[in-house]
C-alpha cells in the first residue's frame, strides 16, 4: 500500500508517476471504505481525488494557502496532510471534522461549511501576502455548484480586476448538490464542451519556447493574445470577461494534465481560473450511477451500496409531504429551495407540482427577495432553508420582507443542533435573529403533528412574515398537538417552570417525570411561538413557581430566555431563581445531538441536575 | 409648462414628440428648482429624465410593475405619477419618499433603497404573473452600480434561465456613487463603446419584416441568429452568456430610440436586458462635472452650485482621519469600503495609502469574506459601512469572522437613526445582531475624541473581531473622554439611573440636569462597550436607584436594554421600575434625528417626562 506511507504531502511529491496513480486508486478504495463505515461526503470527494493529489504534488499546503469552498471535497486532503488514522472518527464527537478546520492542521487554510466565500477570502489572503512582502501561492478551490452564489460573484468580479496573482480552481461535476440550475451553469456546460483553449494555448505557448524571452512574451505581449484570440477563438469566456486567464477545460481525472496546467496557472502569476471537469462519484460505480444519494450519506455497505440504516421519517419529510397536499388545495403555494431539494424534503413536491417548485441554486439571497416579489404580487411563496444558510439572507429578510409585511413563509429546517456537520451548520441564530426583525412571527413545531399544524396557520391563517423552525431528525416520544395557543402547560408543577420549544421539551418532559420521583413538582411550559412573545399566560405560570429555567440550543446573548427575562422585569418582577440553559458564547463542535445535549446540560440529566441544584 | 399639465402618465402618453422633449427640460429644472431647496438625490435623476419619460410611454405603471434598484432615480417617476406638489416635503418628516413606497402611490412597484435586489424582485413577480395568469409588464430599472452586488447576479442568473418574460434596463452612467470599480465595470465600459448590435439587430429585424411570419423567424429562429452572431459578433456579453437577449447600448438621451427599444424589449416576450447609457447629472453642468457631488446632496445655490450649509465635521470625517494615521503608523492596517468612499470618509485614506485601500464596488458580502482572509494572514483589515448595508453581511461576519475569531474592525458608521434617507436606511438593527455574534467587541464611542480612542483600542488592543459603532452627522455637547471602562457614570444621582449609548447620552445628561432642577436625582450611565457587557458595576449601580431607564435607538426586541434586564434577573434581581424606551416593534419613517427622537420620547423632553411619570 503506497497510501500507508504517505504520512505528508512531501512523501506525494516523492512518488513516480505510476506510484501516483496507484496513490489514486488507493486513496478511492480508502474513502469508500472509510466513509462506508462512518457515513460523510463522499461524491464530491471521489471526484476530486486526482485533482488534489495535483495539487500536493505543484504546490506545498504548508505555505501555500489552499481555500476550500464548501469543503464537500476535503477528506482527501485531510489523507495526504497526516490524517488517515483519523478517518474511523469522522464527523464524530471530538473526532476529524468532515470540512476543512486549521486548528486540526496548518494545511487547512481557512475553514469552510458555507458556499460561495472561497475567492473572496483566497483574494484577501493574495492581498496580505502582496502587502506583506510574502511569497506563497492562494489558491480558491470552488464547486460548479457554488458559483451561483452572488459572494463568489463578488469575490470573482473583485478578484479578476485586483491583478492579485491567485488561482481559482473550479472543480466543474455539473452538480452542486442536487443537479445543477442556473444560466451560469448553462454557461459552464458550454465551456465543458469546446474543444480546449488549453490545447490551443499549450500549443502556442510551447511554440513560443520555455527561453525567458519566450515566457515574457507569452506573458505580457497583450496585442498577440488579443490578435490571437480574436481570430482563432471567437466566443470569450465570463471568467475572461471579469479579468481572468481562463485554462481549460481539462480532464480532472488525468493525472499529467491536472498538473501540467496547474504549474502553468501559478507560472502566470496573475488571477487565474483553471476550469476543471471531473465526474462525481468517479470510480465507485454505485457514487457515479446516484451522485446525489453519496453526496452526503449514512454508514453504507460498500459491495451493494445501500444504506445499513432504513431511512426513517423526519421534518423534513413531514414537511415536503404537507406543503405537497397545501399546495395542491391552493394555487398559489410554491416552493422555494437554494439548491437543498433532497434535504428540505421537497421531492415529492417537485416531481408533482414541477410548475410552481423554484430551485434557485445556492442563492438564499435571491430566493427571499424573488418570493417577496411573488407575495407582492399574491403568491404565496414557502422558502425551505437550512437555518444556518438563511443567516445569508438576512438583509432581504429585513429590506424586502419585513419592512413591507409580506406574507413570505419560512420553512426553517436544521434549527438549532444539527449534529456531526458541527460548527459552521449549527442553525444557533435563527431563534434570535427572526424574532428581532419586525412584523416577524416565529412558530415552533415540536412533532410531525404540529409542524403540519403550523404549517397550514402559517400558510392561510397569518399574515405577514412567518417562520416555521423545526430540527434536523425527527420528532420524540411528545407527539401530542398542543393547539395553537401561543404558549402552553404541558404539566402542572409548583416548584419550578421549566420552559422551551420545538424537539427540546422531549428532554423537559422527561426530566419533569423523573424530578416528580424525586419529590419536586415542575412546571413544563412550551413556547409554540417566540414571536410575538404572548406575556400576560406566561406571566402567571412562572410568578406561581418562583423558578424559572430557560431551555435553548440557540446562543444566550439575545436568546429567548432573556427576553422572557426582560418581560418580567418589565413588570417589575424577577422570580427568585432564573436560569437560562443554552450554547451561551460558545460555539459547539460536532458530535450527535444528544452528545452535544448531554455537553450543554440540555438533556434529561443535565436538566434534572440543574434544578436540584437550584430546589435543593 | 407642459409639466404642470401632467397629472398621471397618461397625460405623458398624450404628448407629441416635441411637447415630450419640452416636458424632459422642464423636468431637469424642476428637478435643480426642488432638489437645491430640500436636498437629496439629483445627478441620479438628471439622468434618467428621457429613460423614465420614454418608461411612461411605453409601459403603465398602475399595472405592469416597475421595480427600482436602490431608488436613486425615481425622482423623474415620482413627479410624473401624481406627486409633483409633493416635492416641497421631500425627505422631511411626513413628506415624500426620496425612495420609492407602494404605500405613497400604486405606481410604486415595490420598496427600494438597499441594492441590487431588483431583478430578483421582478422574477419574483413575473413568476405571480405568469401562474396566476395575469397579464402586465415586470421591469427592473438597475444601475451600473448595483450590478456589483452579488445578489444582482444571482437574480440575473436565475432569471436569464427562467425564461419569464421580464425587462432589466441597466441604467449605466459608469458610476455608482463614486466611480465604479470591478471586472463587470470594464466588461460594462467595452459594451458601452461597441457600435450598436442594436444598430444590427434593428436592421436585421427591418430586413425581416413585420409580418407575423417574420417576427417569429426572429423570435425562435435560433440557428440563423447565431449563425448571424458568430458572422458579425464575435464577442458575445455576458448577459447573453446568462440567456438573456441583450439589447444595447442606447442613448439614454435619445428619446426616440428608447422608446423603440422599450417596445421592442417587451415585443420579444422572454428575459431581455435592455443597456441605456446615461449620462449622470445630464443637463445641469455643476452636477455633470462633479457627478459624485451631487449624488446626495443637501441643498444648494442652484447658480452656482455651492452647498448653503456648510459642510462640518462628522463621525466619518474623523474616522476616515483617524484611520489614516493609525494605518501610516502600522503598515498592516488597511480601508475596505464597499462603494462609499466619501460616505465612510475614506477619501484622504484613498489618496494617501492607495495601495491599502480597497473599494470592492457594491458588495457588503465579499468585503467581509475579504478581510477575513486578510485578517488570518496578518493584515488588520477595517471594512468602514454603514449599519444597514452591514446587514447583507450577516453571514460572512459568523461564518468567516466570527467562528476562527479573526481580528477583523468593523466601521459601523449611520448606527442608530439616519434621518432623511428613512425606513431603509436606519441602523436599527446592529446593537442587537453584533453582540449576539461569539467573540464580537462592540464599541460605542459618544463623541469624536472616544471614536478615535475606541477605533485606536480596536486596531492594536482588543483581539478578535471588534465593531466601533457611531452615528450619523456630528458629536453633541458631550465631548470628554470616559476612558476604556465598560461602563462609566457621568453623573451620579439616587432616584433613578438613565442608561444609553453613543450619542444618546447628549439628551440624557441634559435630561438629567433638568430633573435636578425639579429635585429628582438621575444618575448617568454610559455604555461604551455593548458586548461583551460588563455586569458587576452596571448590577451595583442600578440596584442602588431601584430605578431604570435604558434608552435606544434600535429595535425593542433582543436589546441592550433587554440584556440587561436579564443580565439582572439571573442574579435574581429586578429593578422596582424598568423602562426600556427604543423603536420597539415600528420601522421608523424620515425626518430629522431631532424629529424621529422626539417621536420615540428619546429627546432630552421625553427622557424628562418619562422619568416624572415613574418617579412621581
Amino acid at each position: 500500500m503506497i497510501l500507508d506511507t504517505i504520512h505528508s504531502p512531501a512523501d506525494v511529491k516523492a512518488l513516480n508517476r505510476e506510484q501516483t496513480e496507484q496513490l489514486c486508486a488507493e486513496l478511492r478504495r480508502f474513502l469508500v471504505d472509510q466513509v462506508s463505515k462512518t457515513g460523510g461526503h463522499l461524491a464530491s470527494n471521489l471526484g476530486a481525488v486526482e485533482l488534489t493529489v495535483a495539487l500536493h504534488r505543484v504546490f506545498d499546503t504548508s505555505s501555500d494557502r489552499l481555500v476550500f469552498d464548501v469543503g464537500h471535497q476535503c477528506y482527501v486532503h485531510k489523507a495526504l496532510t497526516g490524517r488517515q488514522e483519523l478517518f474511523s472518527t469522522l464527523r464524530t464527537f471530538g473526532g476529524l471534522s468532515g470540512f476543512p478546520k486549521p486548528y486540526e492542521s496548518g494545511h487547512d487554510a481557512f475553514i469552510a461549511g458555507h458556499a460561495s466565500n472561497s475567492v473572496s477570502v483566497a483574494l484577501g489572503m493574495a492581498r496580505a501576502r502582496t502587502l506583506l512582502k510574502k511569497d506563497y501561492a492562494v489558491i480558491a478551490l470552488i464547486g460548479d455548484g457554488a458559483l451561483t452564489g452572488g459572494l463568489a460573484y463578488e469575490g470573482l468580479n473583485n478578484a479578476g480586476e485586483s491583478g492579485e496573482p491567485l488561482i481559482v480552481i473550479l472543480n466543474d461535476n455539473g452538480m452542486s448538490i442536487n443537479p445543477n440550475v442556473g444560466a451560469m451553469s448553462n454557461h459552464l456546460s458550454r465551456l465543458r464542451t469546446r474543444p480546449g483553449y488549453y490545447h490551443f494555448k499549450k500549443w502556442y505557448r510551447n511554440a513560443l519556447g520555455n527561453s525567458e524571452f519566450g515566457m515574457k512574451l507569452y506573458r505580457f505581449n497583450h496585442r498577440i493574445k488579443t490578435a490571437v484570440k480574436k481570430t482563432l477563438w471567437p466566443g470569450s469566456t465570463l471568467f475572461e470577461d471579469m479579468g481572468f486567464t481562463y485554462l481549460g477545460p481539462v480532464d480532472g481525472h488525468n493525472l499529467d494534465r491536472l498538473c501540467h496546467v496547474l504549474q502553468w496557472a501559478k507560472e502566470l502569476n496573475r488571477p487565474v481560473v483553471v476550469h476543471v471537469n471531473t465526474i462525481k462519484g468517479k470510480g465507485y460505480a454505485y457514487a457515479e450511477r446516484d451522485p446525489g444519494k453519496f453526496h452526503g450519506i449514512a454508514p453504507f455497505d460498500p459491495e451493494t451500496g445501500l444504506v445499513k440504516k432504513k431511512e426513517l421519517n423526519s421534518f423534513s419529510h413531514v414537511f415536503g409531504n404537507a406543503l405537497t397536499e397545501y399546495a395542491r388545495r391552493d394555487g398559489r403555494v410554491c416552493a422555494i429551495t437554494a439548491a437543498m431539494e433532497d434535504g428540505t424534503g421537497l421531492h415529492r413536491f417537485a416531481e408533482t407540482l414541477p410548475e410552481r417548485f423554484f430551485d434557485v441554486g445556492i442563492a438564499e439571497g435571491h430566493a427571499v427577495s424573488m418570493a417577496a416579489g411573488m407575495a407582492e404580487q399574491g403568491l404565496i411563496p414557502v422558502f425551505a432553508v437550512y437555518s444556518t444558510f438563511l443567516q445569508r439572507s438576512y438583509d432581504m429578510l429585513i429590506h424586502d420582507v419585513a419592512l413591507s409585511n409580506l406574507h413570505v413563509v419560512l420553512a426553517v429546517d436544521r434549527a438549532g443542533l444539527v449534529g456531526a456537520d458541527g460548527e459552521t451548520h449549527h442553525g444557533s441564530l435563527d431563534a434570535l435573529f427572526l424574532p428581532e426583525i419586525p412584523n416577524m412571527t416565529v412558530l415552533c413545531p415540536s412533532n410531525y403533528t404540529e409542524l403540519r399544524k403550523m404549517l397550514e396557520r402559517a400558510l392561510f391563517e397569518l399574515k405577514g412574515p412567518v417562520a416555521v423552525r423545526y430540527p434536523r431528525g425527527e420528532e420524540g416520544a411528545y407527539r401530542d398537538d398542543s393547539g395553537s395557543a401561543p404558549i402552553v402547560c404541558l404539566r402542572p408543577g409548583t416548584d419550578i417552570t421549566l420552559v422551551s420549544y420545538g424537539t427540546l421539551v422531549n428532554n423537559v418532559l422527561e426530566a419533569a417525570a423523573e424530578l416528580d420521583r424525586k419529590g419536586i413538582s415542575a412546571q413544563v411550559l412550551k413556547l409554540n411561538c417566540i414571536a410575538p412573545m404572548e406575556k400576560d399566560c406566561l406571566m402567571r405560570s412562572v410568578r406561581a413557581t418562583r423558578r424559572l429555567l430557560v431551555l435553548e440550543d440557540s446562543f444566550g446573548a439575545g436568546c429567548v430566555g432573556q427576553r422572557i427575562a426582560a418581560m418580567m422585569a418589565e413588570e417589575g418582577w424577577a422570580p427568585e431563581k432564573l436560569i437560562l440553559k443554552n450554547l451561551g458564547k460558545t460555539i459547539a463542535p460536532q458530535g450527535t445531538v444528544e452528545e452535544l445535549q448531554r455537553s450543554y446540560g440540555l438533556d434529561t440529566r443535565g436538566i434534572v441536575e440543574s434544578v436540584l441544584e437550584e430546589c435543593r
